[in-house]
């Protein structure tokens, strides 16, 4: 393995990582770089730059064998072992994940959720294990759990931030409307925020458009 | 303006914009490169970089003056403007978004909620009006809705992009767990895949501890 891995690429393998199961359910044996850029949205020299990162080099017109690049790309990047996550923030967004079936078939077994509010404690119905807020750090370290989603409100996100971390998570996604920044070592952070991909969208269509315009000459 | 805006360099601008919004509000007048970095988590040199593709250059030491900057990112990426949105599959995840308050007061105006099953247009509690999925490409023109947010079923995601986009929107935030691609010109995705994010957290973790056991002489 070669020893730096840029993130846009980190990130292409891992969606690669998912379609290259998909195509496995559907039989498809075999499948060559420009293929797979049809079906994934990404330049073929992209995927077969992305690729040879993980010490594998690709070709133009190569075809790989899909249940052995998946099982390559899988054991790299560490998405073939199984990991525990935790819910934070049991309202109708944290409620509405924690019976969420894919993330069994895909690896993720969530084993705890969190609120503060003791009666949506009592009154979720989930099969999954349901702890007071305060019990965060110890729940995290008892389980050994890897992986938390905050859907808790803006002004608890740091609070339950440093209660995940002490208790040992490696990355959390953050659905709060609040940036939270990589500010732990060896801690991953993904903020999802609503209206900052409304911004990207209105900006990506904004610019494009001002670039038309340009182009034609119009200014 | 410059004739190209690399797709990260838009991102962190669109981020950018929103927290010297909040510093706007925080009454801070001026603040510099170095500042912004450590709030926002990106290296001041891309934030240099990102503002000066807009047009105006930025050196180290340079202090900005917080709300002529959100001004000048706002009009250049268009997110001074407010737009008109919808939420189509209202289910729990759509049913919590459809009333999320920072919407509107962040320049997005949810305008129209749509579901193919009748009972939940009939008991979902909200000001937005509600549609049946049929009525989608006629409503997005007449209302003029630019944006919308899926949160449909996997096998829906595409009739119903198919009909907002005949009926004129311009971006589609994803949330269903299968990507839909960017292929119809002039229209701009992001896909949201929770476990996508996942995996991304994953592999960012054990990449990072693989070369960590690497540089150790572990292996």
């Amino acid at each position: 393995m070669k020893n730096s891995l840029p993130e846009p690429s980190l990130i292409r393998l891992c969606k690669l990582y998912r379609l290259l199961q998909e195509l496995e359910q559907e039989q498809i044996r075999d499948i060559s770089s420009a293929e797979l850029s049809e079906k994934i949205g990404f330049g073929s020299h992209n995927i077969r730059k992305d690729i040879s990162f993980l010490g594998e080099a690709g070709h133009a017109g190569l075809r790989y064998n899909a249940t052995a690049l998946k099982e390559h790309i899988g054991f790299q990047l560490g998405l073939n072992k199984s990991k525990k996550a935790c819910i934070v923030g049991l309202g109708r967004l944290g409620a509405s994940m924690i019976n969420y079936e894919k993330f069994k078939i895909s690896g993720y077994e969530i084993v705890a959720g969190f609120d503060s509010n003791i009666n949506k404690l009592e009154t979720l119905h989930t099969n999954v294990e349901l702890f007071p807020s305060h019990q965060i750090a110890e729940v995290v370290k008892r389980k050994a759990i890897e992986l938390a989603v905050l859907t808790v409100p803006p002004d608890a996100v740091h609070d339950v931030s440093e209660k995940l971390v002490s208790g040992g998570v490696r990355g959390i996604v953050n659905f709060a409307p609040v940036l939270l920044t990589q500010k732990w070592p060896g801690v991953f952070i993904r903020n999802i925020d609503m209206i900052g991909e409304f911004d990207i969208l209105s900006a990506m269509s904004n610019y494009s458009g001002d670039r038309r315009l340009h182009l034609n000459g119009s200014f």
